[in-house]
């Protein structure tokens, strides 16, 4: 096991009817808040209005910051932090998936500041303030929630680049599966495979061969992800599913997976957030294509390790050798993936194998910033080309 | 699953040579502390040295309280109380094990108090406020360094009891598997018995038997716990398992497992306290005498989940009816127990069945403040008749 450290501060509450203790849970940082949130669903589904209603019962003063989409966008980051700057507001709140809490926290962390925003996407400058950030959760899938990380697509450079820091833990966290329940099955299924890649990228990259407390973690995760994910197709209303689920996703990203495992990294996540950046792809679809090509291509150099997670996940016999297991492994993944109605495929997407290189020239600028120095613009071309 | 808050703020420093951060840690909280420890190990080992220097570093005066035993007493909770009050003390450092960290917590807890600390423990009192805590870790044991509860023996009324309060998460607590390398065999047991007794309680008082992703969370951990102490057992230098058990035995204990589980109780705690209290008996060997009894007297009400933990725990095969394989995991366990060097019995612990009666009258008084109403006088001298 690698030195670590691990610090969570953020306060999670979970359950039925908990999203009315927004108000006060917030009330606690601030009196002039953003409200953060995505397109018409929490409208519709009248969490807007309970959400209005408890900020307002505990005396916190809203300014609404709708309309964030799926890969939040860099310019509607810059519109909630000139929100914030012009009504001198004290906190974010967001209300939605990952896609919300990671625009919540990059408005959040650009509002105190003297530098651009996207300065710290690109390893510019370093945080050093943020505003304290509430959330209610509507999506099992990114972990933000609970987590210290964030995800913005600059629009203008079609980067799709991440950062992250301490201040960023949001203070309360509050999880009601229910809210989960009007998901539809696309999403719910693109929601699984988030999870189960955050797991897999830490799994797969550590160097250390002795975290049997990690693997074991880790490898029940995936499990849970797989059962609560059936569970949520087969029944949108299973509570016990939603919360599995749900509960899986947070703990899949919250710092205690990677704790112990030394130096990991997002490969896969990497050539993603290229097929998100340049065709706004859904995260969770485009990791259901890139987690089996990349599982192949590495095929080669690591079987021991998939063909451990196969037994592991989909109980595969314990006597036939690591190759063919880990390819056993790779196309069980890949039909859970499509059973649960992901693409798994770029044709899928209806990307074309033509875009291969332009694709793999956007993976590697994030490469660069990310130190993957081992990823080269022919070897991401090789991975998608398993992927097409 | 149940609804459920989780906020665990402790931050966990992990790995080799990570004690000579204690003095910075500390500073940030404060420049006058109590340093609480037990007996001459921490000064034969260096590691006393290594803090007060460490300390003195980050100027941090230090007024020491060596002197903590396995079990520990309230008087010694209140010599410390008086020497806080008295030195007009900001915080206290911890190096040691459950023992000491439980001291150090109930003398931040009782430091700041109008009333007497015990009031805390009886329920007389609620906490209303504490100093800060950081912690040097050197027993895989009882999980205090990262959690709010503590335990303390008042010697006078002969009543070993518990009282937790979030203001008791230590601040920073520093754990170098390194410094446990010289704990001797049978505490080394005695604590993995602890941490697995810790999960146990959770996973089999829970009502709910809808939690899949923490009962993958809990099987995984004991099957760790009893890995990574065969292996400190055949070799006390060996990190990985030192530091695995180590690990292990912090999230035993630290809130997750029990989250979303609803109401859980420690019944196995509340009998093995009167041995403690009574006998001096360390901890984790009372639970070793006291799991498999209690598991057997549980045998007839619910042999479908001892069952199920006997097939994930020591894979015992899927076909056989749950009764049968229910007391064979209590027999597994309980040989692993033995195999380990702790004691399984009452006899091994010199206890005389004669003295069931006081035992158990003693654990009524916890079982009453605990409000376990379900357990009598009678029932509880079952359970022991059982461990004699």
């Amino acid at each position: 096991m690698q030195n670590f450290v691990f610090y969570n501060p953020t306060k999670i509450i979970f359950g039925r009817n908990t999203v009315p203790r927004i108000g006060k849970e917030t009330a606690a940082f601030a009196t002039r808040v953003l409200l953060v949130y995505g397109q018409a669903s929490s409208k519709k589904s009248g969490l807007h209005g309970q959400v209005m209603a408890s900020l307002a019962q505990a005396g916190v003063t809203v300014v609404e910051h709708g309309g964030v989409c799926s890969n939040p966008l860099l310019a509607h980051v810059r519109e909630g932090i000139a929100k914030v700057q012009q009504e001198d507001l004290q906190a974010i709140v967001a209300m939605g998936g990952g896609s919300v809490i990671d625009t919540a926290k990059a408005i959040a962390a650009g509002s105190p500041a003297d530098c651009d925003v996207w300065d710290y996407f690109v390893g510019k400058q370093l945080i050093t303030a943020a505003l304290p950030i509430t959330t209610v959760l509507t999506l099992a899938a990114a972990g933000s929630e609970m987590n210290s990380g964030m995800v913005i697509t600059n629009e203008a450079t079609q980067e799709k680049f991440a950062a992250s820091h301490p201040l960023l833990y949001p203070k309360v966290s509050i999880l009601d599966p229910e809210q989960t329940f009007t998901v539809p099955p696309t999403y719910t299924a693109y929601g699984a495979v988030d999870a189960i890649a955050h797991v897999l990228e830490f799994y797969m990259t550590t160097r250390d061969v002795d975290v049997p407390v990690q693997r074991d973690l880790m490898e029940g995760l995936i499990r849970n992800v797989m059962q609560s994910c059936a569970r949520c197709l087969a029944d949108p209303c299973d509570y016990g599913g939603r919360a599995a689920l749900m509960w899986t996703a947070t703990l899949a990203l919250n710092g205690l997976t990677g704790a112990g495992l030394g130096q990991t990294a997002f490969p896969m996540h990497m050539i993603e957030h290229s097929l998100s950046a340049l065709y706004n792809v859904p995260h969770g679809a485009g990791l259901a294509v890139v987690v089996p090509a990349w599982l192949r291509w590495q095929l080669g150099q690591d079987p021991a390790r998939i063909a451990y997670l196969g037994r592991m996940i989909f109980s595969l016999p314990e006597q036939a050798a690591d190759a063919e297991t880990a390819e056993l492994t790779i196309q069980a993944l890949r039909s859970w993936f499509r059973k649960t109605g992901n693409p798994v495929s770029l044709t899928e997407l209806n990307i074309p194998a033509s875009d291969i290189p332009r694709i793999a020239a956007n993976a590697l600028a994030l490469a660069r910033v990310w130190r993957l120095n081992q990823y080269t613009q022919e070897n991401i071309e090789e991975i998608l080309t398993l992927a097409s």
